[in-house]
């Protein structure tokens, strides 16, 4: 096991990687006090709620499981009412702990439950894919989505712990282990030149599953966020520039109705976007725009968005969260390695990428 | 005007007492950077809303009023995704400032949704009636009820500033007035009997609206919240004494369906309740609990609370927030000015107590 920090004083966290570790009792001890909820899914249920149940047990918690349907349309204010239900009737008071057991939807939602119920819970962190353990789960962001757009409510609540365990990956399925690729990927192209050599490098490995390579991924990236997290826990400043490719990104899957396209899909093909405007406005060299897209492409992930109407793009990016003084910002980059974030961007510009999506 | 501080490190912020104080952007100004929303209700925004919009705009913000039916029953999920929709229909982004204009509803109302909204935005809280005044605009408590218990889902979102503007109680109601009185009551019976003695010689002041008696009555009382809140933000210890009252009297609200009983009364008829226990448990001489009545029935206020059945008292108490390891915790008292935080209490005594309710 890998154990590194997320420094932020009192609440300073551990994110633990390796195999098996989502069933080990003495992870979960320190950070339970009597009662526990494990949020899941009813697709990771069967594979790994009862391990955990039993590991949370083992640990001295009376344990509640409370299971939701998978799928980003989960992800609202009625599957968390009826979370709130489950927490209620189970009579878990302000002492209680939230387990979130699952991607990042599950991560997202049950941190959400975990920052308002009762004011707030404590949370731990069981991410079960590949996106929510290189990215979702360190850092406090949880939310849910509303109709007009992604993530638009929410809070900032770390957890107390972030359990990894890649075992868990084993029952991924391919279009899934892709889609967290994509926030793999991301990292690189955001924040470490050297860290896209190594993708470039070892991309089949991460895709067969090798555990080395996984584990070296997974380490790699909470090391990158973890620092931005660190430095940045509200993001007012470089955090923001881990949004890469999700001003397109959250439009396409706003735009086709959050499901179609799994998060990563949709961030796959906005970091794209992303790096073909920086080219176009001169500020990124068009062969590393391409080198983007070749990667992006080795990973099974689509380099292209949906055919929306122009104005459908600029009304779902008009509500992006990191728009200020009511403009568009978006994450551009200067080089592979080196974003910044960018309001005023000639809206001609933003056309000519929309208008070469689709098709 | 008057103005005290409640000391939380960075996030520190004043509170502003006096009259007159809700059209003056010179107070609005260091606090909005561009759009506000002004969150309001339908018996307030006829009195109140102009005055406010056009200080606000004097201060340079565009602004966007939402307005939302009066009453507890508005305090639930389908109100705030309402103020949601209004929030992003106008764009307002994470720049955007919240103003809570109104009681304690409105607050709790409009300050969960600033918590929340893209993971959290400004708030000033300018309350509107005495209630909010003396208690619930300060400290950061904000909430929605659920279905199976009040204020069941919420934040600790501190505002910027809170403006107290005792001008608007004058068109307060009578009945809304005395509510607002028993959390005067309650802040002088859980911390400082002195104040207790001050009110016995001025309720009647208070209740003509003598203006005096009404800023010398909400700086009282602010001060000795701003002390609780800096000592415990997060209501790990001394700040639940401030729920004096509050576990029956939530029980009183969700029993009787929010609405009949307006939340102060039903902390009236609970802090009687809790001084009965007390007394019950000879925790408290028997005279106090009675001079604790005195005052609470020449406030105009109930000294008794409805009746239900026992098992619903208990079902209702078992869910309070203040609980820890499944047992209900009670805010009892010492003696009057010196109230403590009390599991295990023998149930026959809350029975004794709960059976000589109703009538």
């Amino acid at each position: 096991m890998e154990s590194l920090s997320v420094a932020l004083g009192s609440r300073s966290y551990p994110i633990h990687i390796g195999t098996g570790l989502a069933e080990r009792a003495e992870l979960y001890a320190p950070h339970v006090r009597g009662a526990a909820a494990v949020i899941t899914n009813d697709v990771v249920a069967p594979l790994y709620l009862e391990r955990v149940r039993h590991a949370l047990e083992s640990a001295g918690a009376r344990v509640t499981p409370l299971v939701v349907q998978d799928g980003e349309r989960a992800k609202n204010w009625q599957t968390l009412d009826r979370l709130f239900e489950g927490l209620l009737g189970a009579r878990l008071g302000r002492d209680a702990t939230i387990v979130a057991l699952g991607g990042g939807v599950i991560g997202d939602l049950a941190g959400f439950a975990a920052a308002v119920y009762q004011r707030g819970v404590a949370l731990i962190q069981v991410p079960t894919t590949l996106l929510a353990q290189v990215d979702s789960s360190v850092g406090g962001k949880t939310a849910i989505n509303h109709a007009r757009g992604k993530n638009m409510i929410g809070a900032f609540h770390q957890p107390l712990a972030v359990i990894s365990d890649v075992a868990t990956l084993d029952t991924l399925s391919d279009r899934e282990l892709r889609a967290g690729l994509a926030e793999v990927i991301k990292h690189g192209v955001a924040l470490d030149e050297r860290f896209v050599g190594w993708l470039e490098q070892n991309i089949e490995r991460v895709l067969a599953r090798d555990r080395e390579a996984l584990i070296y991924t997974v380490r790699h990236c909470c090391e990158l966020k973890a620092r931005v997290v660190a430095d940045d826990e509200r993001e007012s400043g470089v955090r923001a520039l881990l949004n890469l490719g999700h001003t397109f990104g959250h439009a396409i899957e706003a735009g086709t109705g959050f499901g179609p396209w799994l998060h990563g899909e949709a961030v796959a093909a906005g970091m794209v976007m992303a790096a073909q405007l920086s080219a176009r406005l001169g500020l990124l060299p068009a062969p590393d725009a391409q080198r983007i897209g070749a990667l992006v492409e080795r990973a099974g992930l689509p380099t292209h968005g949906p055919q929306l109407a122009r104005e459908q793009w600029h009304e779902l990016m008009a509500i992006d969260k990191k728009n200020a003084g009511g403009r568009v910002r978006f994450v551009l980059l200067e080089a592979i390695g080196r974003a910044k974030l960018q309001a005023g961007v000639d809206e001609r510009f933003v056309d000519e990428v929309i208008a070469a999506q689709g098709g």
